[in-house]
């Protein structure tokens, strides 16, 4: 399968590539080529090209990449050609955020459910969601099938709460929460901390 | 100078091994291997050795790292020995979790600033800050002489709002509208943007 043997550094830019090709995409271009994807996002164009060939052959020598085309195959190798739903846990600020953000449109996601175990939260309405009782979770993230989460839990908690996604069947989490988590097998983590993007930048400043 | 010659593939690794080790010093852990810390972290005990001598030699064969040393090195390669102001641009949802965020505590940042263009939301009060009007960003962060700016005002406008920044001498700009930006050399954006980091894992999902 090419899940076993795609390194994920390469998975890991594919999201970057269609945010761009889509952005060229809004802006009326049909055709694109490796050396201008590698300008908007900032990678070699040998390494595009060499990431997309892991995958198949998606453009041609000379005409470069039909940019609709070349979405759509993206779409279908992330796996977002369908809707996931998403389960928010943690209604704080940030939690609030990401369940008005409408950035998840059009790119595969749908804030499915928002829980917290604050009695003050719980039943307050958020948009179109009512939060949950987290006391519920587990068996309403198992009964829903969901398996992404966002973790929007103060830091001190964070490990416990993923412990409860991993065991109602989440494979999938967005952490939000400033620490490292620690997860079976099979199961992911990717982190949004805003720390690590400053950091990486104030390497150049003086 | 070190700036230009490592790449930044390796810069970008530094802050999560630095997230990791205050991690392990908050448990009370003193040492660590770049074994253990590759398994926090999920890179290989190799790349972790090799990343780290392109800027000294901090551990030892055998015994390994001082995590209190390595975290002092860390902090000194990425200049956060010092505390940077940050300016918040776009006082939304986001922009309001942002301005009450406690994860910037110790890690080198503070929000010194929030601007917005709505008349709704200038002179409002979010913590400690009170919404500055938007009009004058550009004056206000070159007097305050601020390098690193939160971009969170929506993707139509993002680009135009970061044309500003790089004109009042913002180098180093943390994006979150879901938007690629177009930036002079010199300055740099990170992306914080939460579908890039589901797809990455929806690749893995079934």
């Amino acid at each position: 399968m090419t899940q076993n043997e795609t390194p994920d550094i390469i998975v890991s830019r594919l999201p970057v590539y269609l945010r761009a090709l889509r952005h060229m995409h809004a802006q009326g271009k049909h055709n694109t080529s490796s050396q201008e994807l590698g300008e908007w996002v900032g990678v070699s164009a040998a390494q595009i090209r060499k990431d997309l060939s892991q995958f198949g052959e998606f453009g041609k020598q000379g005409t470069g990449y039909k940019i609709d085309f070349l979405i759509g195959k993206l779409s279908e190798i992330l796996n977002i050609e369908r809707v996931w739903d998403v389960a928010v846990v943690g209604v704080g600020d940030m939690g609030h955020a990401i369940a008005r953000y409408q950035g998840f449109r059009d790119r595969g996601f749908r804030v499915a459910m928002l829980f917290d175990n604050d009695p003050a939260k719980i039943g307050e309405t958020i948009g179109s969601f009512t939060v949950r009782d987290g006391a519920g979770m587990i068996s309403a993230i198992q009964e829903a099938g969901i398996q992404i989460a966002m973790l929007c839990v103060p830091a001190a908690v964070a490990q416990a709460v993923a412990n409860q996604l991993v065991q109602s069947g989440v494979k999938a989490i967005l952490n939000y929460a400033p620490i490292s988590l620690t997860v079976p097998a099979g199961v992911r983590v990717q982190y949004l901390d805003p720390s690590i993007g400053l950091q990486r930048m104030t390497y150049y400043l003086e």
